[in-house]
């Protein structure tokens, strides 16, 4: 049962210049676009002269650690409550229980945003939520930004277009990520934290994908399962984006990574061409047609592996007769 | 002894707009940039009704292939001669002979650009000379670009950007990406065939690279050496970018690769900090200051890893003092 009110930019904009004493909330995992709408919106807040902090069940990755510096630590009772990026209650995580209920306005760029707060502004044709908060921070004085809050806001847009690459990315990120630029960060001294800095762990765990993918479906299915022991032997960080490794290599229609999980193995789904999302909702999953995923419930590697290799392969067979 | 004019935009403009009958000259190695510019600015000026056509000493990369489409065959003698991003007559290879003095028209953003046509325009700001082509097209009317226009000098900026993560990236590359991905070509399918695409002896090469890469220097310095053997199992465009992997290595400040050549190792450097401009200077090269190149002149792969690891040593060293 929700009530949630769809509200325009404008009155969004409004509602934050009539309130003080702002919580802002950021999604369980965080990644780099929702603690960048955290951070640049708290940060516009204080220039402005409000009192603001930002709160998020997980602690913040070293890899954004330059982002408190654009908030200065307050302490206040807080009032009004906001959600950046979180497209359904459960993903405030431990912070639910407390402010699932209190979120008087929600932000966010997910088609699937399921309303939980008092007011909602969703606009799912932005590729980053940051590229919403962008706009809300403009509405509110130009005095709200400067270099670190427009690095945050950069950070979200550069993150969730995988630097410009994916295809969310629209003209419009590009001149929102160009806008911010101007504010003289160094963005490509970001661009190597954020993009291509890897650990030696890292390097280890791309090498072991490599070494041991196997093949398929004449050679346009291509899998590799990563085991628990392997999983735990490398950070949370380091395991990021390895689903996207298998579907890189030429020839390549799907990718497939398996990660050992407590129920079961978990199937990550890469596409270029095969609707993903089909093979994965058969197995209880779901996710987007290019990028989807499953868990496949036994703890037997073998069978997880045939398992998703005979849907996959039946779907290359069938695009191929269609080529 | 040359006298070539430097000319504004708008004068490069009328020039064209003026003559007819052009030859676009490449550089040779043709990069993303220089071939984006030819076949953008040819398909520009035969959409504004003038013949046309693109030449280089080195055949396009299966990877430009698209960009043919961007132009008709047209067959006439050629009159008025452009070079697009060839910063130096000796780089227009085979072609120099016939055409070094026939250049009516240079448009470069090289520093380095040595005047060799009759008329030169240079924007050392510019990030691609696609971004210069762009405005140039612009002058010429709204009528030459098209999607797959849009599409070529879309490449020069994505592929002399690293895909907008290099220092030379500006607010004003992401604005003319973003406009020219306005035109509608489906840039996440480009951009996974421009950066992500691997062959399997590139990842091969990459795996070579990781297991075999050494450390010195407190693990600041990491170098490895390409025979020619490695070199020659491979195509040439899989070494594209090779250069760039060990300074992406956690800690590592400067990374060095050796590839084997016939006048001894070609060395390139990568850093986060050190100026290895300097250090390639010392041995007759140079290039930037986060990237440089230099030719060590011996057969003796022990002997060129000892020199250089040596001058990069001493330059951590000194960075470490500092600190």
């Amino acid at each position: 049962m929700n009530k949630a009110t769809n509200i325009t930019l404008q009155q969004a904009a409004e509602l934050l210049a009539e309130h003080d004493n702002f919580l802002i909330l950021s999604h369980v995992n965080p990644d780099g676009d929702t603690v960048g709408c955290a951070y640049g919106l708290c940060g516009a807040l204080q220039r402005l002269g409000k009192k603001a902090k930002v709160a998020c069940s997980d602690s913040l990755s070293e890899r954004f650690s330059y982002m408190e510096e654009a908030v200065e630590e307050q302490r206040f009772q807080e009032g009004f409550v906001i959600s950046v990026d979180v497209a359904d209650r459960s993903l405030l995580g431990d912070l639910e229980k407390t402010y699932g209920d209190r979120v008087g306005l929600a932000i966010d760029h997910h088609l699937s945003h399921r309303p939980f707060a008092e007011k909602v502004y969703v606009d799912d044709s932005a590729a980053a939520a940051c590229e919403i908060v962008y706009d809300l921070v403009k509405l509110l004085g130009e005095v709200c930004l400067d270099e670190i809050t427009a690095k945050c806001l950069y950070t979200g847009i550069a993150t969730d277009t995988g630097c410009f690459k994916f295809g969310n990315t629209t003209g419009v990120s590009h001149r929102k990520a160009g806008e911010l630029m101007d504010y003289g960060f160094d963005a490509a001294a970001l661009n190597y934290v954020l993009f291509d800095m890897k650990t030696k762990a890292r390097i280890g765990l791309e090498r072991y994908v490599f070494e041991n993918i196997e093949f398929f479906a004449e050679d346009k299915g291509a899998i590799i399962a990563l085991s628990k022991e392997i999983l735990d032997s490398v950070d949370t960080e380091d395991v990021n984006g390895i689903s996207a490794l298998p579907r890189q290599i030429l020839g390549v229609e799907v990718g497939i990574v398996l990660k050992e999980k407590k129920d079961g193995w978990k199937v990550s789904l890469r596409s270029n061409s095969v609707n993903v999302q089909e093979i994965c909702g058969y197995f209880g999953g779901g996710g987007h047609i290019r990028a989807a995923g499953c868990t496949i419930k036994t703890a037997d590697v073998e069978e997880a592996k045939k398992l998703i290799k005979e849907e996959v392969a039946k779907a290359i067979e069938e695009l191929l007769k269609k080529r």
